[in-house]
């Protein structure tokens, strides 16, 4: 038996599996050091008031045989996919509940969606960018080139002068925390459409788009139903990181050769996926009702107000950063660093705090810094109190 | 950019969304005909008060800032993971829950374990057989031979002639009912070894063989460690077909070309994946406790109970059938009649009883057809009444 030869290639663990390790290493030596965790992505916040009676509904549900669930439809229950469709009518798209697929979260789904793709498509991946999307495609044998972000165009590359199949987009980007505007976006969609390219549009972060007027959906632009998928997630905007639950949107007229491309994604999830879980469909369901909505404002809110406090902090001590108005990512300069990884043992060793070295994200990166305002306000207040005196100092 | 050609060689739908949709359009065209359901494997017991409990623990722990949890381990959560290793232990088998991956169900684990393997290992897969294992090896394009099932051999076939990379086995056998005795098995596990083979066994039923002293477990067999992968589901032995949650067993040791199989996987699911919802193992571990054992024990008496009846029934009626003593499934020939389509038909619209054409899950299939005991025992004392109708007629 042989196994797939291309995880070769791949880096020896995830960029989070990596900082974990390290992160246990501190900790193991150091047990009474208080770490303060900037570093992934994940909320502290829990599930609101109507998530939560919503599990409780759901497990009444299941327990009963009268309204017990087993088996659901693989692409997800009506009621959701429904409530999903109102949410994209409220930001003025019509995307059809027939065009949504309900996820375990939007990570399953970019890497799942790979299955359905040619293995020699060109994949134009931007640097700095989450990891996993250069990951996956290693994984497949897939040529990779690369879109660079820089200080320059802001981190927000436009479309390259080469030939690329596959193009993921991540707005708000994860980790440098800009986001892309009407006039942006449509270059990249004249660019896929000229060039019979797949968008995978990354929208995990939109929910901090509120409020500005910025696209929250590619969908928003002219064009983008024939040549975009996109992915999103209620990890961030719902707090859903350990309910696992996101969605995808594949328009019913995407073609490419002649296949429909949510056809194939549905012949793939009915045969390797069996949906997900009744009780998370429940939770993710009251995420869109009226009252759900109004209290995970409320949530977002919080980090919002902890991104304001370090976007404080860091202008105040001098050190350049993007991001932080409408991301929950900031993305700044190494202080007197040229390594992102010697930069975060230091700032682990001598303030406590984790961070996500750039360079994590790609070579681009590297020289530079993410911080993540999804901290408690407690725990940001006193990272940025540690991260004062110990830059203050130099 | 280009599609998987590979998604060209699969019939046109999922065996079971063919179904579904044929059972839609006879329900639409008689609105008021009160079908029978004995197709596709559901169960229909709610979940046991021990699990509804956890659930609701679970959606508590979830709201307050103090108990919430965000990203779990990918792995799954130590205490489940100790859980099962603690029911392997009562199986005496050794398995450290290092070696445990939690899942979002068998179905996922069996489609994404495909990714660490190359794409030109020679698969064999027994016929008839659950049709996502060859599904799953198309869409990557893997060639495929038939290990073939038939009344002579029980429908257990033994290892072939020819060599093979990847060997599925799946017992108690989905459709046939069929499990294989501990001989049988140390017969596979030879010849994996010899031919440096893979086995990915589906245990997916293995809590039906409670009583017997059939293996319910590959580890039960010497050598199967270095040779063996175990796909576990909760969804028939705990009612969790809507809840979704299994778990796939590697052994530390097991290796091919000098790769290790649980590093890969683990590799695989870091970036394709972030865990299974924490409710869901909450739920699961519940399973796992004195309480959920006894519980979900009584919730099998029920299906046990109702496949004796069925299998009384076609006794009665002088139809030959395999399994429905260790197994949810009976698999009968068709009376009277070639094809097992035709056959659908005929018992859909003559006893409105829904079952499985043999022929969906492989060409040896063809002429046999499957029959679920997942009913409850109201609808299969009906259904079982309506089939002794029809066939006493004839």
């Amino acid at each position: 038996m042989k196994v797939n030869e291309h995880f070769q290639n791949l880096g020896q663990s995830y960029l989070f599996t990596r900082i974990n390790q390290l992160v246990a290493a501190y900790q193991k030596e150091h047990p009474d050091a208080q770490l303060l965790r900037m570093g992934i992505g994940d909320v502290t916040q829990p599930l609101v008031p109507a998530v939560v009676e919503a599990i409780h509904r759901a497990a009444e549900e299941m327990g009963h045989a009268e309204t017990f669930h087993g088996y659901g439809p693989e692409q997800g229950y009506p009621f959701l996919r429904e409530a999903i469709a109102r949410y994209y009518a409220a930001k003025g798209v019509e995307v059809s509940p027939a065009e949504i697929f309900v996820s375990d979260g939007a990570k399953n789904d970019l890497g799942n969606l790979l299955d359905i793709f040619a293995g020699d498509n060109v994949v134009a991946v931007p640097d700095p960018v989450y990891p996993a999307y250069v990951d996956t495609n290693v994984m497949d044998g897939r040529p990779i080139r690369y879109l660079n972000g820089t200080p320059d165009n802001q981190f927000l590359p436009g479309p390259p002068d080469f030939h690329a199949d596959l193009i993921y987009l991540c707005s708000p980007n994860n980790p440098t925390g800009a986001a892309y505007d009407r006039e942006q976006l449509a270059a990249w969609v004249e660019y896929a459409l000229a060039h019979q390219s797949l968008i995978l549009y990354d929208a995990a972060y939109e929910g901090f788009l509120e409020g500005s007027d910025l696209p929250s959906t590619i969908f928003q632009i002219p064009g983008a139903r024939r040549c975009a998928i996109e992915v999103c997630s209620l990890s961030k905007t719902a707090g859903f990181t350990g309910m696992r639950c996101g969605y995808t949107t594949i328009p019913l007229e995407l073609e490419y050769q002649g296949a429909s491309l949510h056809k194939l994604w549905g012949r793939r999830q009915a045969t390797k996926h069996n949906g997900v879980s009744f009780v998370v469909q429940r939770a993710a369901e009251a995420v869109f009702s009226p009252e759900g909505m109004a209290q995970t404002r409320q949530a977002l809110g919080v980090y919002r107000q902890n991104a304001r406090l370090m976007a404080d902090t860091l202008r105040e001590l001098g050190i350049a950063f993007w991001g932080g108005i409408h991301s929950p990512y900031l993305w700044m300069r190494c202080p007197g660093f040229d390594s992102s990884w010697d930069y975060f043992s230091y700032l682990l060793e001598n303030a406590h705090i984790i961070g996500t070295p750039g360079e994590g994200f790609g070579s681009m990166g590297e020289g530079f810094f993410r911080l993540s305002a999804f901290g408690t306000p407690e725990s940001t207040r006193q990272a940025m109190e540690q991260f004062r005196r110990l830059h203050a100092k130099n």
